[in-house]
């Protein structure tokens, strides 16, 4: 039977989206990759109801791709064989807030920033903040295992998934995973489908680990006349005993791009800035001398410190808006999200650097510093340079793996990546990984055509 | 052709155990399971000889046990099947140790405690400490995903694997995970095989993350006439701003076990008490006064204050030895590790107390309160109450279930446990489990017998 005639028979037929012109909205995401049309969207409301899609996909053999908000840099979210898409944004209910053991449970599509100002009124932090935290879905954060600017401190958002419900491609529903903070009781499938990008089980519901509730953050900023002598500052910091919440570096390019946003003024001849977000700032003068006198020991050209709330809500909103502007100020753009060991970021971006010139690329380039992951973005208003990209990123991804690196740091391999995978892993390990996706999804119909 | 034949063909025959006197060091471990005599033990020397004898066992089809040092508590490197017990803790270098990028490469046989005080020189912390710490393997630590009192503050052995190199049944070697911290390309294998008891594959090398060293620690102790209040006084400081590195629970019935040891004298009437370690509380009065009002609010009986390191280390000299002590001063001894969500931690000490009460058993509980992980061991020196142990044991795990805990919060399940996994796990997730073990080692021959 029809997709389209077996969707409608078995659903209320308002959840099923099949026009065009709808269709376009589960045709793109944030990768730029596509468009890739699906036959039809699917807006579940209830486990029971993906249970359903994903036995009747497996007996007709459709290929379902799960998506949240299609906030994702590299298409895991991309109906790439067409199929149907499971949109799984109106599944965003908060089931239970339990501030004595410091957890959430909350279905997959909730906007992560709707379960951090949630958890915030019970005294609690969900620390996790991808750039995209007011648009984006918890459930696409834990499939691709989003970081953002606080993993620095916190982890990553494998690190406050406890548990989860899941439903694998054939529709069995089970429950993984835990409720206590610590647990091994057999094989970590919480941690194994956190990051895997939808291609073994769809979420219906997750139990999140929260943490007591920070103290009020200041943020020191410091700008030097070059990125590597910035870079050697960062060095310089991980090694001290300051614990900073967020460590981000950001290039010259980057810093003339945002100037201007809030207010946001960098001295003229900044080669390189450091953002520094530390935990009790604005009370605690020794922590802040500390700080300054490392900051200063790479003799900056100026040191900014904000230390009200809405001080610092400026400066991460132009921290945030780089991307948006390198785009907005150039006719191409391509991002990268490479970690290397943090020892090698000097190298990295000396590295990056040279690569974009040799192809007559501007080059962008900020991101977790104290992670030693990366944000690339090889920029440039020329046709002919342009034809240069796909060159420079595999350059890119070659010096990145030669430093003992990874290719994504925290947007996935989805569709962007994937045939730089071989670059990375050995062939035995990619085999251990299709032997897991053939076990868990027999006829390779869930997501297909991401990662492997 | 027979095993033993064809490992003294194939191998030095130096590296091959078989008399029965030498093999009783390979047929028991830490979990009073067994004996379980394996056929021979191998003493591997190097990565080829681990992926050589995991070719032989898949073509000639003999079981292999890897083995750390056999400080397990749930049986994980008893050979139940016969076969091959895989010696690891012949490989014990470290390879690397990387300071600006703060990591150590190092083969799986070394001591934890080693790595620890390698690393330490080099002005860098490794947190994981399992009671076992200077006896163990840190290959045994990741293979069941260790915990310890630190894990409070700075998680579990997970957190700290960064990637590793691996060979499957069959004797296919591959290398896995990263150098960098973050890190989303492909499935996360390392995370995995963390935890996963040695059934999936034989680590041969390990990339471990290492954080800056701490500042010098102190210990406040605060002795409670009762458990209740004392858990009441963890769950005060879980929701205060202090971050303690340790947060330890000790019933009264531990108390008087650990009595003696290295001058520590609790009052007569304690029926519990809180260790909390916390960094820099030598030199930080505010914090030591934040932290002595949070405990006084529980209205303790006496608070202790250890600052300088050689006090510390003798109350954690006392603190590691109740589980010896419980076994010394007793007959007959049964340990179970369970951890619940923080908040259920009054009603789980309440009810495991009751369980002991109607089966006529002495219970002394220990644990890590701020991760709800609990060390419940049951004892007496009445044969006829001994019979009631597997009862107790089994109304504890029920208990935890249903207080929505797991079955083991750091000793893993191997085969003490293996029996009430169904309790734990639904009959979909246990499936999925199970793939994942069959798509790895299809003949069933890497340390069968366990988990599953």
């Amino acid at each position: 039977m029809d997709i389209i005639e077996l969707l409608r028979r078995e659903f209320n037929p308002r959840q099923v989206i099949v026009d065009e012109t709808s269709l376009t909205a589960y045709a793109t995401d944030e990768s730029g990759e596509g468009p890739y049309y699906p036959r039809a969207a699917f807006l579940a409301q209830s486990p029971l109801e993906v249970e359903k899609l994903l036995r009747l996909a497996s007996m007709e053999g459709f290929a379902v791709t799960p998506r949240g908000l299609g906030t994702g840099k590299s298409g895991g979210a991309l109906p790439v064989c067409g199929g149907v898409v499971l949109a799984m944004d109106g599944m965003k209910r908060i089931l239970e807030i339990d501030e004595d053991s410091s957890l959430a449970i909350v279905e997959p599509g909730i906007i992560t920033q709707t379960l951090q100002q949630a958890v915030w009124e019970h005294r609690l932090f969900y620390p996790p903040d991808p750039a995209s935290l007011d648009t984006c879905s918890l459930g696409g954060n834990v499939a691709e295992n989003a970081g953002g600017p606080r993993a620095f401190r916190y982890g990553v958002t494998r690190e406050y998934v406890l548990g989860m419900e899941a439903v694998t491609m054939g529709g069995k529903r089970f429950n993984l995973g835990r409720k206590s903070i610590k647990g091994v009781s057999g094989y970590d499938l919480t941690g194994l489908l956190t990051g895997s990008e939808g291609t073994l089980a769809v979420f219906t519901k997750l139990i999140m680990r929260l943490i007591p509730r920070h103290r009020e953050p200041g943020i020191v900023l410091a700008f030097y006349a070059d990125l590597a002598s910035a870079a050697r500052a960062v060095t310089a910091l991980l090694s001290s005993s300051v614990h900073p919440m967020a460590l981000e570096l950001i290039d010259g390019y980057s810093l003339k791009n945002i100037t201007g946003i809030e207010g946001f003024a960098p001295p003229a001849e900044a080669g390189g800035a450091i953002l520094c977000e530390m935990e009790g700032l604005p009370d605690d003068d020794a922590l802040l001398e500390r700080l300054a006198d490392i900051l200063e020991g790479g003799d900056p050209l100026h040191i900014d410190v904000a230390m009200d709330p809405s001080a610092c809500r400026r400066l991460w909103t132009a921290r945030r808006n780089v991307s948006t502007r390198l785009k907005e100020n150039h006719r191409y753009k391509i991002s990268e999200d490479i970690a290397v060991p943090r020892a090698a970021i000097p190298a990295a971006v000396a590295q990056v650097q040279e690569i974009a010139r040799r192809h007559g690329l501007h080059m962008g380039c900020y991101g977790h510093a104290g992670d030693g992951n990366l944000h690339v973005n090889f920029v440039t208003d020329d046709d002919g340079a342009r034809k240069n990209f796909a060159m420079a990123v595999e350059e890119l991804f070659v010096t990145t793996i030669r430093l003992g690196g990874t290719l994504s740091g925290e947007h996935g391999i989805g569709i962007s990546k994937k045939r730089f995978m071989a670059l990375e892993h050995d062939p035995n390990s990619l085999d251990m990984m299709h032997a897991i996706k053939k076990a868990w999804d027999p006829q390779n119909l869930l997501n297909p055509g991401k990662i492997l």
